[in-house]
């Protein structure tokens, strides 16, 4: 097995062959434009890894990896245009850079080439491969969906918005590593164990993102600590405070909630300390250890090789060892 | 074989049993609205009608001619947001009656059932339908892209609106056509003439709805006869009449083409004798006429018992025969 460096390399090469050169060119150039913005590609990587652990070659699974790059780059056009972002990956985003109707319609013909991508397997492996991405890209509007109502409604629980997450978030790690794995044709409980796996990671990584955004080091790029609150975005932290606040304090976080203010910093500050008194930090990080336990449990079960395992489980760690 | 009538009803009826009645209510209604708000349901009626005519019973096609109109209706929730229209079948359309969000991720997660539906038949079955699907879907992406691209280019040519009513139009006809006889195991022939017969049948269609947009009986549903020359689409009425007209008469049609009026009544009149002068309503009719003729030649070449023609040939005939 290669490293995961060597994987993401591979997969970027693939993907330069497949610059579309297609008219129209409005339709075809913001598609090259997003799959080339970069990123970290841990999603199609993680579908060259699944397939490699259960001893088939990477090059097999390049295909399906790339449909799951296109569709993660697909629900991040039409995501950036429902949240009114302007910036993806230092960039201007496609509605921003060309204008609303290009990001729909090249939005949405992404997300047919998702399917064309799966076209070149054998009929009954590329009907498997077909339906695990319908089945998650369905979860993944369902999960959009969620967040877009969660904004306007005051009484979301924190079991919503794991649900929430789960969708929108940690199915798609856990189907690009079921697609690598049922390309591998692995066994039914292999191809689920990994898709736990992803599962758990995923929703690990999640929670990590909403301590981090508040608790991590100061980020060299940029970023600001405290973005979530500035924003009011109704966080697992947020979600859990409210849980264990005394009345007084949970008015009280609702109404900073309500608001949006020039000057933040008392805000955070405010916020911090009330999620601090609240043991807010301490459950999160124990959610956080929950599922990245569960995820190597079932990293654990897969049934081969112990040396196969290694290269995830560093993944795994090195994933939840950032501190920013 | 039943009639058009009855395969519409037949269709209706299961379409009735699709309700989607899953959470989030916010992605899946307007979905509901969206495919319960009426039509002529013709794409879904000619997959049933051409699984018939290959002698097999029209229930097996009844999930495929479900993904068709799903993704018909897909198209026009999309379509609708780009072009700005508020209403479709006298209804309000879904970006106006919710929000721009939800008929972008209402109409996402319909490109995905398009799939979903398709996933029922045997492996080779339902690769063999996603590839017409997706070759399809991304052919309507270009369609659109070329008619957005239309709106603000002053050098389109008659060929070039031609391939863009094709692929924006007559495919998604074809396609259903080519469908249908694909789950009765037609000869790859017999697909390829039928989607022949669809594909021409839809350039006809397309090109009389401009001709009596101008030049058709008065409506009785209100619509107003000129509609695209107050919008200044360039139709195949405006770039034959480009392609005939003298170069004062050129630099006049260009110019009313170039302003919106309040008073429409005199620019329709301007325009219409324009068109008029140069032959342009007998040419549109011998385009649409060459385009039926081949339609119906497709027809009579395909391989199967005349009397299974005669629906297809009435439906044709019907459609062409239409005077609003």
């Amino acid at each position: 097995m290669h490293s995961i460096a060597e994987y993401k390399d591979f997969f970027i090469r693939y993907l330069e062959n497949q610059i579309i050169t297609k008219e129209p060119k409005n339709l075809y150039d913001p598609i090259n434009y997003t799959l080339f913005l970069g990123g970290k590609r841990i999603r199609p990587v993680l579908t060259l890894v699944a397939t490699e652990i259960f001893d088939i070659n990477f090059k097999s699974a390049l295909p399906a990896a790339l449909a799951v790059e296109v569709f993660h780059n697909f629900s991040l056009v039409h995501d950036d245009i429902m949240d009114g972002d302007s910036i993806r990956r230092g960039k201007t985003t496609v509605h921003k850079k060309w204008d609303l109707n290009t990001a729909i319609l090249s939005g949405d013909a992404m997300l047919i080439l998702t399917y064309q991508y799966l076209e070149g397997y054998e009929p009954s492996l590329a009907k498997a491969l077909s339906k695990v991405m319908t089945k998650m890209a369905l979860e993944v509007c369902e999960g959009q969906r969620w967040d877009i109502d969660f904004e306007s409604r005051q009484n979301v629980t924190v079991s919503e918005y794991l649900k929430m997450i789960e969708y929108k978030t940690a199915v798609l790690i856990a189907s690009s590593m079921k697609i690598g794995a049922i390309i591998a044709q692995a066994s039914e409980e292999n191809c689920d164990l990994i898709y736990n796996f992803g599962l758990n990671l995923g929703l690990a990584f999640q929670l990590q993102d909403d301590y981090l955004d508040l608790f991590g080091d100061t980020p060299s790029f940029g970023r600001q600590l405290g973005s979530d609150i500035i924003s009011n975005k109704k966080t697992y932290l947020y979600l859990k405070a409210l849980e264990f606040a005394t009345e007084t304090e949970k008015e009280e976080l609702v109404k900073l909630y309500a608001v949006r203010l020039d000057d933040n910093a008392k805000k955070i500050e405010t916020i911090t300390e009330l999620f601090r008194k609240s043991g807010v930090p301490r459950a999160t990080q124990e959610a956080i250890e929950s599922y990245t336990f569960k995820a190597f449990e079932s990293l654990d079960k897969i049934n081969i090789d112990e040396n196969k395992k290694v290269l995830l489980r560093g993944f795994g760690e090195n994933l939840m060892g950032r501190n920013v």
